[in-house]
């Protein structure tokens, strides 16, 4: 299937999505962010064809967004490993999680969500805010165009 | 392109992905969050295919995110508007594009960025947070499952 390419848009939302590709990306990186490294696991976990998860996992690894390393337990197996770049995925998970749990499930549907370890609570809502924290809402928020690097971008 | 249906699934990620289908909705819905309205504005901004541009709309109407009303300006033409389901997937646009602007561009080249439109800042990063603020690692957030509507999604 052809597709339009995003990667020279000013849009780094568009440029993200065109990087990200389609959902199962986003899926291998939920795995890897819950502690899935080997390529058979993220096979059963997310049942997808392997022919189409070996390139997923490469375009990752070609993006940096995973590493890979010799298996954990000194094994022959290789492990994909998120990157900084990669764990750096896990608001925009979060945020697509808590729309879903929002929107996508019926009262006392059973339901997976991300909790904080120590003290087994939900995660905050992610908001719009502020560099000081305000709330925003839609309204109040524009999109400008600047060069990176500037006060615009830092 | 047969795909696998995650609809069903506990994890609130692969439900919401499922409905968003591909990356053509994300980009309707943020063109919509700033202000286009019709779909020949919507096939001029994205320069998408009218069938493709049609049965996304369509589909995003049939799930509440947008709804169909007459021409503000009293005009015969119909308008895509966003609901407040719609509205809420502004947080995953800005993770999306916070990321973007971080990984996907080069020092000095130009972007585009959200702002708040007062103050013409850039909104805060969006970070994991705990409910009473502090900022979370990926390391110290885990994945439980639970039924909705019990203190555990609320």
């Amino acid at each position: 299937m052809k597709r339009t390419s995003l990667s020279d848009s000013l849009c780094p939302v568009a440029r993200t999505l065109d990087l990200i590709g389609d959902w199962w990306t986003l899926l291998i990186v939920r795995d890897a962010l819950g502690g899935v490294r080997r390529f058979s696991e993220f096979q059963r976990s997310l049942g997808v064809a392997k022919n189409i998860l070996s390139s997923r996992l490469k375009t990752l690894v070609a993006e940096g967004v995973m590493q890979i390393g010799p298996a954990s337990d000194g094994s022959a197996y290789q492990e994909y490993v998120l990157t900084q770049k990669g764990k750096d995925l896990y608001p925009i998970l979060i945020a697509l999680g808590q729309w879903g749990n929002q929107y996508m499930f019926n009262e006392n549907e059973t339901c997976s969500r991300v909790v904080e370890r120590e003290t087994q609570q939900p995660l905050a809502p992610i908001k719009l805010r502020s560099q000081d924290g305000r709330e925003l809402a839609a309204e109040q928020v524009e999109v400008i165009v600047g060069q990176k690097g500037t006060n615009f971008a830092s």
